[in-house]
């Protein structure tokens, strides 16, 4: 696409280049931003500058933060537990539901050897010391990863590391979403969820 | 939603803003940036930067341009018609189709009462006196706005206004798309379809 002003192509070549946004949503944007107020543009430019040059992670649980310190641990009210994720978002999902207290560990990312991501290359070896020198404080891992062949390798190899040091470790469940109907869920989701089927009970 | 840091709350809150952006899909994209080299966050911030500094509306079209000479008289081939769009992306969206070969007008909107728009907020007042002043080259004005209600009311202002001035006034035809299919088309598109039926020919 040929545009009436280099500017104008510049921005849309960049903003293009964002994951999900093609040439069409970006020129949208830019005609959004040449029509608000130039505080605007100046407000986004700023804080993306802002968080590529001021964010930092954890050197514990790998959690995005604004320092060094671990937030995850001074969050989380129990600390027996530590709740194992591939990325950032996945801590906010899981503190959004309100369900689960413990502390977290971000992988940063998933085993996958066509995309050349060994266990080194994730924080694996870090979460294994996290947990030898919590000596005997974290009781629990769970692995909250992806339900994907990926994520299945990484849980798998993550399951047989953590074997050797003498603790509890779960996965969240497989199955049909809350509110799903089975004529729509897919066979895979539907075999797992009979294979891991669990006891009715009544409280 | 909480974050886990300040510097990406703040980036989601700024990228969220734009029009057809969550805080998800904002998220998203923080994410993505932090993966990415620094340099593609600079290079987005600065191109964002230049584009709100250094663009400039022609005088003439009021098409967005590097300069304010009229870029559409100097790429245009035929001086003698000039088509009316609300928007700079209307001017790129009908040159790809390589089926016009003449001049542009941008309003810069529709005639909104709704959203205060009148016909002085847009720039109807500078196309009347474009064409007075071309000295009768202008044969022909192609109206090509949105099939709304405010796109039509538009329409119906500006011909009023046109007839004046004794030129051709058309508009770009309404109707089932291409390749759509009449089972398909909403009951108001297909009715003006029949409306304004027009004679097959076979050349």
């Amino acid at each position: 696409m040929e545009y009436t002003s280099k500017l104008v192509g510049q921005a849309v070549e960049e903003i293009s280049k964002l994951p999900g946004i093609g040439k069409k949503s970006a020129l949208r944007l830019v005609m959004h931003l040449l029509k608000q107020p130039k505080e605007h543009t100046e407000l986004l430019t700023v804080s993306l500058n802002e968080l590529r040059a001021g964010i930092k992670y954890c050197g514990t649980c790998h959690i995005i933060s604004d320092s060094s310190d671990c937030t995850c641990k001074t969050m989380s009210v129990d600390p027996s537990i530590i709740c194992v994720v591939e990325e950032t978002p996945d801590v906010l999902a899981i503190r959004n539901t309100g369900q689960y207290n413990g502390m977290f560990h971000v992988l940063g990312g998933r085993i996958s050897p066509i995309d050349g991501i060994g266990p080194d290359e994730i924080a694996i070896s870090s979460l294994i010391k996290r947990i030898e020198s919590s000596a005997g404080e974290v009781k629990e891992v769970v692995l909250a990863l992806s339900g994907t062949l990926e994520g299945d390798t990484t849980a798998f190899y993550l399951t047989r590391q953590l074997e050797a040091l003498n603790i509890l470790v779960t996965s969240i469940t497989r199955g049909i979403p809350v509110g799903g109907e089975l004529e729509y869920a897919d066979e895979v989701t539907l075999g797992r969820s009979i294979l891991t089927r669990s006891q009715v009970k009544t409280y």
